[in-house]
């Protein structure tokens, strides 16, 4: 036998057992509402539990079996796909969603922290099955933590190995005995940022279980509201500039956040990918705010408030909407679509392409114009004063290049799926980035609802792509992985 | 002194004369039509011979020093603008064009084989100055067979130096001495096809006159057409096929053409280039075909003729029109937009990405997918049966991402210089892949007339990065270019 198919179910069904422990956790809010999700909500939690419970235990014997590379890849999709085929029961048994394609696009959309939606009428759902939703982003965005410094770096994805060298107690010699401890050190993070957002935006005059979903999908740069109109319900600035600066944090690497907690502030300025990040959403705020102030003639702070929320929203993939952009002038369009392509920083809860991949493949350009002049010399891509690796250079822009030849025969697909083609750049760059709203028929105040059925099964597929990496989902497409060595 | 400034003024001396010498060969044209533009073609030409004779002669003497690589660079770039600078006396003086301009625009278009037009109103401008319009494309296309086989490899731009490896005559460890003899034979087939279209045109019902005009600029893959409809104008299918067929071998590697001529089929078929170039263009001719007879209904043969016809036209970055795509259904305008990044094949006189290179980018992508799962091993793309040097793959993976992040700002740019979101995206795509007409208001059957001045100025900007395969104009804007070593 190739695969450890035994381990790797055994840990599948500890998954699917945790993810039903989350949804009991929903039962609370059912029973304070006195909404008619209580019983679905139960059942799905129950059936998730028992069947997670019975897959776990039955293979429970092999767990002594040492796990292989390719083993770790197919335990991470599969993770993430058994966990929002799970998912959809809560909407399905409780009638919020009355098919299982819309289910499974919410739920992946979900866990993978994108945010785009099928709802109409989101106000409309149960406050149990509205807290599920949330939570499914929360739990996306916490995988994703011990995806981006334990598992991708191990399977040597898109240079990730790079992106964690600075994580606190981690060294590129002794990545793997440490990994649990860094783990848990992020996760503790992640629940601290989760609470503080919730104390300051009940304080700022949410519900506390509005606050509480807001923080939750906040954290995780995922975006489910429980609005309608997403955070332009909230008119408060105060709201609003903490909900701005809970989205910039969640977009920062996770090991960032940790040396600026404990007092390392040089660490974090000298970081270059942070710079980048902070110099490109200050950039881009005001360039597009200028520009909506001139155009509308407001107050200058709501002006660059808006134009700071909504560039924090695209750049850290959270997707939150408190303008309507796409009804701005169309040279802030172009940068809000460009910016979609961004994506924040790697180790953190963002999707998409990630700032230091750019970083990485600017400086690699302006070398490579360097070495037209020197052909025999050898001239590397430093990052933080350390040369990289030529390997790891090489991996990132084909990851940037594998990227935007998916954008661009997405496209094309979604275009014969039937959409228009604004719809269509717009649908495929949001879900490949996990962002959440798009351009044309999909744009900020819309949602998914009329994207056809095919649409929606390929967009679904998109984010799951985007939210792993890429690689780790393509390498599962390849002949040779499933070829016997 | 760094740079060999009295040779390279001696090169471009001798380029301007020759530009010259092109534009007495127009004088016949306006004798024959008695066109009011004899008059300013004549002293245009003697002008611009006179200058460049004086350049020529007075920095004769030192014709003897070795030219350097980084001459290579400048000589190019600056040969394109000083062709471009004269080039567009005959349009001033002759009134056609009424300002600087836009009359660079029309001259830098045609020298770039672009065949993006700012005239309104083409067929009221005089035969003289027109035939200066189609042979700027004729002459940029023999300018460009002489780059891609000769100037470029020995810079080391873009990966060329892995094209032209299979030129007759050429070996790698003997490129240099036998390169005036390949550019020669090239030359040779550049002639002697423009020749042929000239007499099938003719044939099939074209004035000589016209003939002569679609065939160069058709050899050149520019576009330039003396018709306002483009090859709409005719709508004999014979002339179609023609102009379809010349187009296509325009877009075919001169050296393939030259291997076929002698009869070696067998090399042309294995080449893998070639047989993407010539797979691609039939499955989008297809997919496109069927999509516009469902679409409209038409003789099937009408459907298909279309289809090729604009599908050959944007591969092979001709520009021709014989029907607005604009108007077609979003899947098959998506497709063309997506083409416009194709390009045909290096060694060819289309501009664009180059199909080899995306050859080279689907072959490396699926590669890093297997280096993933064996990260020690060396894998090289390979080509035609051979190792792609390291190196060379690197290069090319970065000459694509330059590509794409020039067009993602490129598009932000044309924003801010006030167009609209689509007219920006097509706009910055046809012309960098020098093209002729985009999406949105420059489609096919609209000219860049009203495109804002700056905007003006950055298209033909564009163009010149693009026709020179990016590396060779962008290197002059780095600093350590002009640092003295």
């Amino acid at each position: 036998m190739k695969f450890n198919y035994k381990v790797i179910i055994n840990v599948l069904g500890l998954l699917i057992l945790l993810n039903g422990a989350f949804m009991m956790t929903c039962v609370p809010f059912s029973l304070y509402f006195e909404t008619d999700d209580l019983f679905p909500i139960l059942v799905s939690s129950l059936t998730t539990m028992f069947i997670g419970f019975v897959t776990f235990v039955a293979t429970r014997q092999n767990t002594s079996k040492e796990l292989k590379k390719k083993d770790g890849y197919l335990i991470v999709t599969l993770g993430w796909l058994s966990m929002s085929l799970f998912g959809t029961l809560p909407y399905i048994l409780s009638g919020s969603i009355d098919n299982f394609t819309d289910a499974f696009f919410e739920t992946i959309s979900g866990f993978t922290t994108t945010g785009a939606t099928i709802l109409t009428d989101i106000e409309a759902v149960d406050q149990g099955v509205l807290m599920w939703r949330s939570l499914t982003q929360w739990i996306g965005g916490m995988g994703i933590i011990v995806l981006a410094v334990a598992i991708l770096p191990l399977l040597g994805i898109g240079g990730m190995q790079l992106f964690v060298a600075e994580a606190p107690g981690i060294t590129p010699d002794k990545l793997k005995p440490r990994i649990t401890e860094t783990a848990k050190r992020l996760w503790f993070i992640y629940v601290g940022l989760t609470f503080t957002e919730l104390c300051l935006l009940w304080i700022g005059g949410m519900t506390f279980y509005d606050a509480l979903n807001h923080a939750l999908t906040t954290m995780a740069t995922g975006g489910f509201s429980t609005k309608n109109a997403s955070v332009a319900h909230y008119q408060s600035p105060f709201i609003q500039y903490v909900i701005i600066l809970f989205m910039f944090l969640a977009g920062t690497n996770f090991t960032m956040t940790y040396f600026g907690l404990h007092g390392k502030f040089k660490t974090v300025f000298r970081n270059e990918e942070f710079k980048f990040y902070l110099i490109t959403t200050l950039l881009l705020t005001i360039l597009i705010g200028f520009n909506v102030h001139l155009h509308y003639g407001e107050e200058w702070e709501t002006s660059f408030r808006d134009s700071l929320f909504q560039v924090v929203s695209i750049i850290t993939t959270t997707g939150y909407v408190t303008a309507d952009y796409s009804l701005w002038p169309s040279n802030t369009v172009m940068i809000i679509f460009v910016a979609m392509f961004l994506g924040a920083s790697a180790g953190s809860t963002a999707g998409g392409v990630k700032i230091v991949r750019h970083v990485i493949l600017i400086k690699n350009s302006i070398l490579e114009l360097k070495r037209q002049l020197h052909p025999s010399a050898i001239i590397p891509v430093r990052l933080n004063k350390k040369a990289v690796h030529r390997d790891i250079t090489f991996n990132i822009l084909a990851f940037i290049m594998i990227y935007i030849a998916i954008f661009a025969t997405g496209s094309v697909i979604m275009t014969w799926i039937g959409v228009d083609f604004l719809t269509a750049l717009g649908s495929v760059a949001t879900s490949l980035g996990n962002i959440g709203p798009g351009l044309g028929d999909v744009g900020p105040v819309d949602n998914f609802s009329q994207i056809p059925l095919a649409g929606k099964w390929f967009l679904s597929f998109l984010m799951l792509l985007g939210r792993l990496e890429l690689f780790t989902v393509l390498i599962l497409l390849t002949p040779y992985f499933w070829k016997k060595v």
